[in-house]
């Protein structure tokens, strides 16, 4: 098993190589721009990090790492741009908008959703396409609410605008290594509190959301709590989890 | 055989009775304006056409058209933004961002192409979802030539934005149809004159375009030529394809 940091190197080497379509012609540069380093590719090594738990090989899961990182980046897209959360940076750099323009920042984020199905219809089975396009769909719904106010049940927007993702990583990691549908459920419950976990902490520095409907207190709690589920999930699994569980300690304890 | 009419009777019904992921929530209205009746449906009837002709059930073919409809529809919301074409009519209508707000629009064009990968994705061969995420990363890719003014060419950025769709509702019959891929090139090379066929005489309605390169009487004389070559094509194709033909005359004296 490699540690997170490890994955995260295997992941940023086989997405700087990665080919794109070559018909997007110039419209590459501002999809490469939002691809760039500096998040903290949590989705995809969290991918990595289950298909080599569950027994797969961890280079069989870069396509779907990568596929499910380039749907977090073309909702970053879309979202940053003036109509939705106008957001002018990103990162610590110009958004996709303020860089190539909003028309350029919208057809970007088209064809890194087209390129993240693409990526995930590399594979024979699929189900790793649908599992994906079905997190996608939800994650949209989530963003929808989001904006227009339709926010009252706070857990439910959060669930979809974050957790369908996560759990989709999760999901596609346990395809690639060929888990049976009937064996994913603990490492699905793992991904809820996972991603519960990721959004409370998301909260907190952001002070909105949870930190602002618990209170910075309520949610240290409930971000501890789900920490602590998520750490009980993972020992029910049947397998050398470790890599997971560090990714657990450091989402807990993040500051950015 | 059924007529080019009745074919697209069956899709609006089909397309009005589809149901989309519940976790769109009342996104989901936005959606169903932007698909509303009105539009010439010409690529799913193409699609169906082709199914049936290719000795396939035309049912069968249903997803599939409507997948192609759906990135059709998809393009034309975000196409109509004010940061791309700026159109705040479409069919007679308002614009899907005039009716709900550019921030709704940019979601819901999302939300139509992650239904329509879906749609693609309920066959179980991949190869139909493969064709339609590349038809519209070429898609894309010509509209991004297209805003960025580098039409230089503009045979092949009319070949992207237009023709690539059009030659994967052919691509899509033939897939459902079950045609190897040894025997679509006559097809497909039918797919291209009519897609050429197509879009000169979007040129000559918009006045732009072939139009404005070739004058009008050029333009006149490209599309009865396209028109030619694609009905030739239909006559190299072993199969009845009455219905195919009664749409390259559609198409050749479309006014709207």
């Amino acid at each position: 098993m490699r540690p997170a940091d490890d994955l995260r190197d295997v992941f940023e080497a086989y997405l700087g190589s990665l080919e794109l379509a070559a018909e997007l012609g110039s419209l590459e540069t501002a999809l490469r721009y939002a691809l760039e380093p500096g998040g903290k590719r949590i989705r995809p090594v969290l991918c990595l990090a289950v298909a080599e738990a569950a027994g797969g090989r961890m280079e069989d899961a870069l396509p779907a790492a990568a596929a499910v990182e380039l749907v977090h980046t073309f909702s970053l897209v879309h979202d940053d741009l003036p109509a939705l959360d106008d957001d002018d940076e990103r990162r610590g750099r110009p958004s996709a908008h303020v860089a190539f323009g909003e028309g350029v920042a919208v057809l970007a984020g088209d064809a890194l959703l087209g390129e993240a199905l693409r990526l995930a219809l590399s594979y024979d089975d699929p189900a790793i396409a649908r599992e994906l396009v079905e997190a996608t769909l939800g994650m949209i719904g989530g963003q929808h609410r989001d904006i227009t106010g339709d926010d009252r049940d706070l857990a439910e927007v959060e669930r979809l605008k974050t957790g369908r993702l996560l759990d989709a990583a999760v999901g596609l990691g346990l395809r690639v290594a060929g888990v049976p549908e009937r064996e994913q459920r603990p490492w699905r419950a793992f991904a809820d509190e996972l991603g519960l976990l990721f959004q409370v902490v998301d909260d907190l520095l952001d002070e909105d959301g949870f930190a602002e409907r618990l209170g910075v207190e309520g949610a240290r709690r409930l971000a501890e709590d789900a920490a602590e589920r998520a750490r009980e999930r993972l020992a029910a699994v049947a397998a050398d989890t470790g890599v997971l569980r560090e990714l657990v300690d450091e989402l807990a304890v993040r500051t950015a």
